[in-house]
């Protein structure tokens, strides 16, 4: 998120609190079971009696259940604070919104730096290898929880758009619609190269200790770089260029190599600040997952879509090349092939990948009108769950 | 380098010889004084009477003078072997054809793991930050040492571009011609970004300890970290995709982050085959004289270029992301707004920024074809030096 955030300023959601969710066991998509699980989650809006106004955000590696508002005393507004609250593109006065924390994250959910219940320590490398697929089980269960039998929306960008994407193929007769933003049905190798040497940045750092740091100090240096090559990737050559130039920043140099360039210079800010707030096997997990995501599962996406009643919006934005165009679209024929009901917008922006973060406007607008469809033709059309 | 190496192979210039040639003291752009200095270099073919055959080439990031054929006992082919040689687009029984490690290089040339004749030990961090013009001011010395008094050519892609270029306009009346491939006038904040990336990840492995690893462990994640990063960038989404697309190799897995995707094992190979041959102080030294390097010196390039009378061939090719394009357009546009006599060729690769070390045939045509111009126009119409 580099700038644009506050634009279209909107009163937001408030105060809002952190909740949170456990059940006994989770049958992993990998055959294994972990258990207690416990999801962190918030809400914005209120569910109307029909239960029918439910959205649910899914988010991005980095991101958390905080999207709106601000934690009492706190002046943390959440990730997505512009496009969720009372008039904004996820309108609280009409809609209840949920988002939790991934399994394997680190902002409240199981994760590896979770207690193993069986050794009474963090799981570490202990903590079995997870999918996108799991996650989205999870998410299943909240909403079960919520006593929500079938969302308005399931609404995400990047690694959240890739829950969409699950829950399309996984649960389809319990979404009204999918908005999955700035996404791919699959990684490309290029992508996974990207995560792979961000994780190889981790496990390269002595402190990692192969995932057992957590009585001493985390692998701070390789999570760093990890983050600073994700940012690279997050940006366009574009807005770099427009937000740095070739400008130098007047700086101490106790060395040669200390960072002459602004852009130096952020990228160390960015990748500092997010060793505060990330684990770093954490980091691993979430990435691994992304990187096995298969929408189609190895076959074919269309066949995977046949029948699917779900009205499907999908975002792509210009300048996002760590998930271009051509992979949204991908994901739109093989919608439109298998007959679903599906949009496709591509925004214009110089942000890259940033861009879903970004580009409030547009998106809004696309989402709102989205949504009121939905919501509208619900209303009108459709007799389930009254 | 990923594949194509060997491809249209013709008899090379079989075995070939290291030599070298040392100066007392060189004044560097920064106004420090650097010696002595030694360029290690390579020659293929002979310099004919009127000593208007030669051409240098010069090398990326990671290259060395050894250029072409195999040395005495060693099946190690030079990293253009495919465009030098009999025949080949830089034909050596036509063109006596030069090539020198850079300096800050660790192929032979000085560099910070060179001894420091002040200490007894090797530089280090104590070795000055050196430019591409500095590298290009040691090539005009070793060149005046041949008794060269103008090039045919200077050749050179990526870095070497750069070099080529900063030929250009402080040594215009000695090169009849210039050749930049794949290449820039300035880094943009994005190439600097991954350089710097690439940096960090050397600098936090603990076994660089301040550049003073001579005596002990290198820092050989780091720097096989930034290899890998380095190797994302060489190649394209599409070769990426072609090459290894989404397989999974068949490895033993100690771990649960153990590389299983193909493309994920490729960059650990990658990353642990450059560790044997390159030195990460010099990484650092010469990825930043590229990122420092601006051939207009901040100003116009246009008016840097008035009134040189050296013939220009750029060659960009369509998937370079890395060096994209438009880089070689400004390269183009500043030539003949200045009334250069240019030449642009886009070649067609999927390679990525590999192409100009893969893309072989087209290459070898534009450039033996603008070679035999330059030096047919010099015989027929030149009457320099003789």
């Amino acid at each position: 998120m580099t700038k644009g955030r506050t634009r279209h300023h909107q009163p937001g959601v408030g105060t809002v609190e952190i909740k949170s969710f456990s059940f006994d066991s989770l049958l992993l998509e990998s055959g294994e079971r972990l258990g207690p699980v416990t999801l962190v989650y918030e809400t914005y809006g209120s569910l109307n009696q029909e239960k029918s106004n439910a959205i649910l955000i899914s988010h991005a590696l980095s991101g958390d259940a905080h999207v709106a508002g601000v934690h009492e005393g706190r002046n943390n507004p959440g990730w997505w604070d512009s496009m969720v609250g009372p008039g904004k593109a996820l309108d609280t006065t009409k809609y209840f919104v949920v988002c939790s924390n991934v399994l394997g994250g680190c902002k409240g959910s199981t994760g590896p730096s979770s207690i193993n219940p069986a050794t009474g320590k963090p799981y570490a490398l202990d903590f079995p290898l997870i999918t996108i697929g799991d996650m989205v089980h999870c998410q299943k269960r909240l909403i079960d929880h919520l006593g929500i039998e079938k969302l308005l929306s399931v609404v995400g960008g990047s690694m959240g758009g890739m829950q969409v994407l699950s829950w399309l193929v996984r649960y389809p007769s319990k979404i009204r619609s999918a908005i999955p933003v700035a996404t791919a049905a699959r990684h490309t190798p290029q992508q996974i190269a990207f995560n792979e040497v961000g994780r190889q940045a981790i496990m390269a750092d002595p402190d990692w200790h192969a995932g057992n740091y957590y009585d001493r100090t985390p692998p701070d240096r390789g999570l760093a770089v990890a983050r600073m090559i994700g940012h690279i990737t997050y940006m366009s050559d574009a807005s770099m260029t427009e937000k740095f130039g070739r400008q130098k920043q007047v700086a101490a140099k106790p060395h040669k190599f200390t960072p002459d360039f602004e852009v130096e210079g952020y990228l160390h800010y960015r990748g500092n600040t997010f060793v505060r707030r990330f684990d770093a096997n954490s980091y691993l997990y979430v990435t691994k997952a992304m990187d096995n995501f298969d929408v189609s599962g190895g076959n074919s996406l269309q066949k995977a879509l046949y029948g699917v009643k779900t009205k499907v919006l999908v975002v792509a934005f210009e300048s996002d090349w760590l998930y271009p165009e051509h992979q949204s679209k991908e994901i739109v024929k093989a919608c439109k092939l298998a007959g679903v009901e599906t949009t496709f917008c591509r925004v214009h922006s110089n942000y890259g990948h940033d861009a879903f973060l970004l580009e409030v406007n547009e998106q809004s607008h696309l989402i709102s009108h989205f949504l009121k469809k939905v919501f509208n033709g619900y209303e009108v059309t459709d007799n389930y769950a009254v």
